[in-house]
């Protein structure tokens, strides 16, 4: 956002008010902390509310129905969704971040494969034989395609992204540094001589279209038919998903989480960080699962609410977690009737 | 499975038998919820018997000791271990997916360094000096092999593979996509000044032979002496292994699992994902280390079965979990429990 | 360590004392149990002194107030600091691992890059435009710097390391191999139709001085501002640290652990292994956390130390797991008290 706009300008673009003067101009976006003469920033999550009072910033974006604590000297704009609105913002606002393109000479290309048109194939990227590349594709240096891959319009993959063989990857799908994408599933059937013999891996992993995966993050590919990826799903970094997975539409699952083969997650789950999923089970739409939570079996029930190792009823864990962390004082108080009952018996007798 | 084999001689290869028409033609393998006409599908985990009843297989591969529950209109050809049976025809039907061969004018060879025989090396791979490469071995591109490294025979590299310098990795051996080998060890030694100064890690690490390893996993070189991964270890997804570990023989290891520095892990263990191994301990041979688990000491009872963090006897854990989920009502009980022994002891005096 | 040295000598560079024959000659730097003669080894963990009565070792560094529990044959060399004194040692005689100089002509390199004296850039690097690279910094194959980055003096980028435009990375710094910086944080704001609208992430990372970075491990760029890692950082192997994350001077993080969006982790703070933690709060400094705990909230005192999932104080939290371990007893203890105080209050009516 290196323009010059007025605050009144900002908030006609995203069908809001401005509370203040709506002439401000405004030079740029800044998180609150940092936000200095010219910024405008903004208020998505409630625990920066303080720092509100003390920014630096020309103009600020809040919520219809936020209520100031405090008096506000500089301009509010007041959108329905705040988070949103920085979204479009910077959106707008932001130079391309891809100025990359054409089909650079020290691209390796093999026979058979042509990539659409308005792609950049950056140097040092390997695409083996026949795949199918779609327009204003863009495949950042050190990129692997395996022979008969196949990559929809409008996606980005950058550095270092490796796709095995056979793998389909949608349209508008993000994916980042160092993941790898069809690698053999984690599959070998134990012998009678105490070692494994190894299942081979003849599956693909098929992605659907708006899916974005971060970096680091490893997705097998089937035994047999496909490890799927539904359309709008969210991978955050160095997630592992087994083969014969899916997960589906617009599910988002936070870092370091792990799913087992051939277990399917419904659609809209929110799974947080490090948590992790044993093989062959079904999570039921809608579910959230909290950071560090081992998910044992199946969830049946649509919008559970789970935590935990095996994980069960969030209200209940978090109680039973208080017990736990009284556990000292509640092993006094059963040695302490103990002691008393013991009286009590004799007394009687 | 491309070809056309009946049912018969499916159970002649296997030592199986037929039940059923033995001369139905099959014309692929397929999973048992996608079989059709021309299937052959198998059923390996109970948890999947319900769709036997429903597969539009033409035939299904069982254990011999399988009972149907519901009548079966196709043939079944029954085995001693369907697995195993299906890792065999998967291995003899299945193309090879490594159908590149030479040595690319794009790769980078040190000197000094020659390639056995029948090798793939692909463009852009980084050969440093004096590495040694036996016979069959495939390197995909965008490997690197630091100086005075050395590769078995028939060994597979995946796209993206980096071993550091030194390191020695076996016969027929699979590491894929973006798995790290012989990085630093984590070694720093608290100065008096509040900041660490780094030991050198000036070993290597060593792999045996039949070893696999997932994609994006990291092997530390030791301090000094070895990192040691033995025979027919399976290593998982995203696994850490700290610098001077050694893995004994068989043992297989499940996603996202870390094995903190100078631990051993004996024999033939099957280690869960997210499973955390504290440094400089010893784990007993047969040893099961449930998912999520945390080990802090060493385990000393062969094939002990562990759970939690830290690990204890898995039953004994499961039964104590039972009584954490209900602690809310354990505290009601306590509540309860000290009221009425207080209107006793009242009463009493 | 491929040199004749006496014992004395040694001593006399560590400001150390022998006890023994000083003039016996030592020729490698060997790890305690694999030792023999002509070897220098080391006591710096308690756990292995059993080993210091077996060793074929020709000397040993040991603590100065080291009490041999039984006879020692060969010579001691007394020093403060054992692993301080190997550290030192191992630096001085271990030859340079970085034997590569020059910038390989199949390095590419963008416009307006233009690399310090003394640098390494080897072949299948990737340089996009107006990079700074600082003095005697090696860059190894397959690393991908960005559009507008800077690398300071001294700094060792190991092969595949990626770096997203406009990052900065200081002096002195060792990043692993596959490591990830800059990748796009994991922001998205949800939409009215339950998928998920991408916040660019504008911001960028800022590596200050002395940090070691280990292998695949990523580090987000913030949405607007910097991700920062201050001075003197260590951060093993597969840790994820998300956008607009700030961890302060050397603090050191085990490997695979999570720090979540916006959170601040105080100086000198020590966090082990598979630890998370949750977005949007502060940890003091100098708080140690131990390995698979999570951290749910803010840490306001400094030097806590901790554990658990969330956590609390670890002393309390052990306390606490004694009682879980002992449950099914417990549930025992009450049931046993239920019946004897329904008796009890039977017989009084």
């Amino acid at each position: 956002m290196d323009i010059k706009i007025t605050a009144g300008q900002v908030a006609s673009m995203l069908n809001g008010t401005t509370e203040g003067n709506p002439d401000v101009i405004l030079t740029g976006l800044s998180k609150i902390e940092e936000a200095k003469n010219g910024s405008l920033t903004f208020l998505a999550n409630p625990a920066y509310e303080s720092h509100l009072y003390n920014t630096g910033a020309s103009a600020a974006l809040v919520s219809k129905t936020f209520t100031p604590a405090q008096p506000i000297t500089f301009t509010l704009i007041r959108v329905e969704n705040p988070y949103q609105s920085l979204a479009f913002l910077m959106e707008k606002f932001n130079p391309d971040h891809h100025p990359k393109a054409g089909i650079h000479p020290l691209a390796f290309i093999e026979e058979g494969s042509l990539p659409g048109s308005d792609v950049y194939v950056g140097p040092f990227v390997f695409i083996g034989k026949n795949v199918k590349i779609g327009k204003n594709v863009k495949i950042y240096p050190f990129v692997f395609l395996g022979d008969n891959c196949c990559i929809g319009d409008n996606t980005i993959l950058y550095q270092g992204v490796s796709v095995y063989h056979h793998c389909i990857i949608g349209s508008t799908c993000t994916i980042h540094s160092g993941c790898i994408i069809g690698a053999d599933g984690f599959g070998f059937a134990p012998s009678d001589t105490n070692n494994y013999k190894k299942i081979p891996q003849t599956g693909n992993v098929m992605i659907e279209d708006f899916v974005e995966i971060g970096s680091n993050t490893t997705i097998d590919r089937a035994t047999l038919g496909s490890t799927v990826i539904r359309k709008g799903v969210k991978l955050d970094n160095l997630i592992q998903v087994g083969h014969n997975v899916e997960i589906d539409a617009n599910t988002v699952i936070a870092s370091q989480s792990g799913i087992s083969g051939s277990s399917y997650i419904g659609e809209n789950c929110m799974i947080g960080g490090q948590v992790g999923i044993v093989g062959h089970i079904k999570i039921a739409k809608g579910s959230k699962i909290a950071a560090q939570s081992g998910i044992a079996g199946n969830i049946t029930k649509e919008n559970s609410v789970l935590q935990g190792s095996p994980a069960f009823d969030y209200r209940t864990y978090q109680r039973a977690y208080v017990g736990f962390r009284n556990m000292s004082s509640l092993m006094d108080r059963i040695n302490q009737l103990e002691k008393q009952v013991k009286e009590l018996r004799e007394n009687k007798s």
